[in-house]
């Protein structure tokens, strides 16, 4: 069968197991000819089809079946191919599935529930989460709020999290993790709200809250009706725990997603106190997409 | 129709015109409702499917014949999707198709025949190719092969290019391809390979030269049999030119590619002079991979 623009093999099969198997055998041989790029089965119908681009090259073949699933959308939606060759954990924790994945390139990767959340290779991740090394830590008060990485008082609701960084991403989190507490920083394996309205309510202040809770947090009870009134809900009690003069980072979502970043922004228009922002944009090596960061701050009393 | 798990539609055309058109409409009716992987017209058959991947969730559909192809595969061979809006500028130049694609997040992206050359967002590429910041060049001599982008004494062999950035690309180019001969460069519009043996020839040296070629040079007369003897005659020209404590910067290829990283290595160690090498591992945002670049320098004698 020659490559040729289009062309498609269409042929019946005897039983629908049959035709897996045959489809199998010959994904293996039309992959390795680089002419693959679907192989379905319809009810007792397989084919295969190929496609030649614009510029008359092949596009790489979609796999399609194999134990190990390559595609992982990126937050704008866009498909694309990571070089994964090993699924090294997946399981489901009370709160998210988990998956450590390895990439031929950005080592170790973390998906939750299907979302790319961190690789080895993602320092810059880290790094602008942190303001951009632009801060001075030394003898300042820190609450991360989720990240499962390790820093100061870190509150981080998935104990399984916090294992598989332990086993797998020790380029990320270092020693830490071997003890949720040592002389001066302590890890709470709790939903970071009750933790947030104690704070709040002991009068706890910090000169740094870090949000790195997943794009859309996961709560044990989430008490508003929107993902946008519940992500304010955070905004608000770490402003109540920030200093005056304190800063407040956390990451925003992919620099396409214009309407969702004007939402957000929004969000920061109708905390209980006033407040100024500033944007950078980042690349995160594994994310495939430019990711935007926000640093938010009180407004000073005039 | 409903979505599900591998749904297919075949249906029957009247013309392969009609079917065109039909599927052309269909088309946006499916992808508006994240149901459409594939459209093909095959013969006077058209089809459309669906595909729901492992996690229950859809793939994002492949867009097919559209005007603008937004699947430039990287150099490891990955599917990966680009948020392309528009296609600003393309045509063959002498030497190679030039295309000017303008991605949402990327900003222009230089394209020359199929492979992302340069994007606006990539400073991370240009930064690397001259040392990473860690090199003062005031009062140096500085040699770019290729690049187009403008700096000292530069040898471009496509004027297209030339062109291209300084209409599209101005945020990776500034003024100087305004003019090309300023008090402190000049750019050549020549094939390298002859300027550099003239160089050679003249007993010319450089401080600095930057190999900013495209991975597959082009060459108006290639003298040698395989793209790897031609690789080796631009590196043992380079070195010719290159003082003795001077350094070659280069840009290798995808993380990915061990063995053509290795075979380039290797060709390191076949010039006519001893040289010795470092690498960097760097995310050139637009690439959506991570690429390696090497700076070569001659071995102190001893």
């Amino acid at each position: 069968m020659a490559a040729a623009r289009h062309s498609m093999l269409d042929f019946k099969l005897g039983a629908r197991a049959d035709g897996e198997t045959i489809l199998k055998g010959l994904q293996f041989i039309f992959q390795e000819q680089g002419m693959t790029e679907l192989v379905y089965t319809w009810q007792d119908h397989g084919y295969l089809s190929t496609y030649i681009n614009k510029n008359g090259s092949f596009l790489p073949p979609i796999l399609r079946g194999g134990a190990i699933d390559r595609y992982w959308p990126t937050a704008h939606g866009r498909l694309v191919e990571y070089d994964i060759d090993e699924v090294v954990y997946d399981e489901d924790s009370p709160y998210q599935n988990t998956k450590i994945l390895h990439s031929k390139q950005f080592g170790y990767i973390l998906i939750l529930s299907g979302d790319v959340n961190l690789a080895e290779s993602d320092l810059a991740f880290t790094q602008d989460i942190k303001g951009s090394g632009k801060e001075d830590y030394s003898g300042k008060d820190v609450l991360i709020l989720g990240g499962g990485d390790g820093m100061v008082t870190m509150v981080e609701i998935d104990q399984m999290v916090i294992d598989e960084y332990k086993k797998y991403m020790r380029k990320t989190c270092g020693d830490v993790l071997n003890n949720l507490k040592g002389d001066s920083y302590q890890v709470l394996i709790e939903d970071c709200i009750p933790v947030l309205k104690r704070y709040a309510k002991e009068g706890r202040e910090f000169d740094y809250v870090i949000n790195d809770l997943t794009a859309v947090p996961i709560s044990t009870s989430p008490e508003e009706d929107s993902t946008w009134e519940f992500l304010r809900l955070i905004l608000d009690l770490s402003m109540k725990v920030l200093k005056q003069d304190g800063k407040y980072f956390t990451q925003g979502n992919c620099v396409n997603l214009t309407e969702a970043l004007l939402l957000y922004e929004e969000q920061l228009g109708h905390l209980y106190c006033p407040v100024e922002f500033s944007k950078e944009i980042i690349c995160v090596p594994s994310y495939l997409e430019l990711w935007v960061f926000y640093t938010v701050w009180k407004k000073a009393k005039p």
